[in-house]
């Protein structure tokens, strides 16, 4: 979940890009306790009753950092086996909310607090789903995997234990880990 | 995660049972914004002073209901193949973290404010990965699966997706899903 890459151009979006840049910062630097619309404005250099009229309070900026993040162009991997692209997508997972200072995690935790927000991380992760579906599609295709498995439920089943460590039991994956992952759900137990 | 079973009398550990059984009660009827040590205090009966002298905070209390449900007497299931106990695990994931109006899902929601209540919730989780073990260790005895697995990553494998279903994806897993996760983990993909 990179930054917002919302149509360049305009006043309004980059008045966007600048709010939920400083959403992002704030987090970062004062946590959710510390985090208000207020000092998002003077961070963002935007107009405090221009982030309430459009945000409306710390859910609704929550809320539109996900969705930005959820109107990006980005694409699953494609390295010509489900293995692979499985594992291509857990490292993803790990370089973006395995760190402790990650963002991304920050995010998740914050949304978890205000249902707009929390609707919206849903929506991003579906998206993100939904997109990487064809990294099965394309394994059912090779003849890699029969035809009645169902994409999401590979893709959650591989990627879904790295964010139940990451957000739930507090403990930091490895790569080593996000592969044994992928190759239980691809292969079983030996 | 049933209610603290804290070994019975003891005034002590009455205060404690009606205090946490106060903040699982006050959490579901006001949610965590509402969720207060006055408020608990007054649900519980307990006197004001006692809840802030001994808990301190909400996090305090969050954190107890965590470690009271850590200290039960609740035992693994043991239904002779792997898949099957895994499937029972899942099962009461489901049960009890599936329902919208489940406490403990509205208590891990809450802990993520909180760094005493987070670490307590990972306290939890990893106690009961860890008396789930036996569960793994069964399968590998009874040469079910090689001795080269590692019994918490089954475990998490299994049930770490019905986790960022509840949490993260905001849907609500059905037991099918819950069998195709286990049967994926145990047996990889058709």
């Amino acid at each position: 979940m990179e930054r917002g890459t919302s149509r360049p151009g305009g006043r309004t979006a980059r008045v966007r890009e600048q709010v939920l840049a400083a959403v992002v910062d704030e987090l970062a630097e004062h946590g959710l306790e510390g985090l208000g619309v207020d000092g998002v404005a003077a961070r963002s250099g935007v107009h405090r009753a221009t982030v309430f009229r459009r945000w409306g309070d710390v859910g609704g900026l929550l809320a539109d950092t996900f969705d930005a993040a959820a109107s990006d162009t980005w694409t699953p991997p494609d390295h010509g086996s489900l293995r692979a692209d499985l594992e291509a997508l857990a490292r993803e997972v790990l370089e973006y909310v395995g760190p402790p200072e990650s963002s991304v995690r920050a995010l998740m935790g914050a949304a978890e607090r205000f249902p707009r927000a929390r609707e919206a991380l849903h929506r991003f992760l579906d998206d993100r789903y939904r997109r990487s579906a064809v990294v099965v599609e394309r394994a059912v295709a090779r003849g890699e995997v029969g035809a009645s498995v169902v994409p999401r439920q590979v893709l959650v089943g591989a990627l879904g234990p790295l964010y139940h460590h990451l957000l739930h039991l507090g403990d930091s994956p490895t790569e080593a880990d996000a592969v044994a992952y992928v190759r239980m759900v691809v292969g079983g137990l030996p």
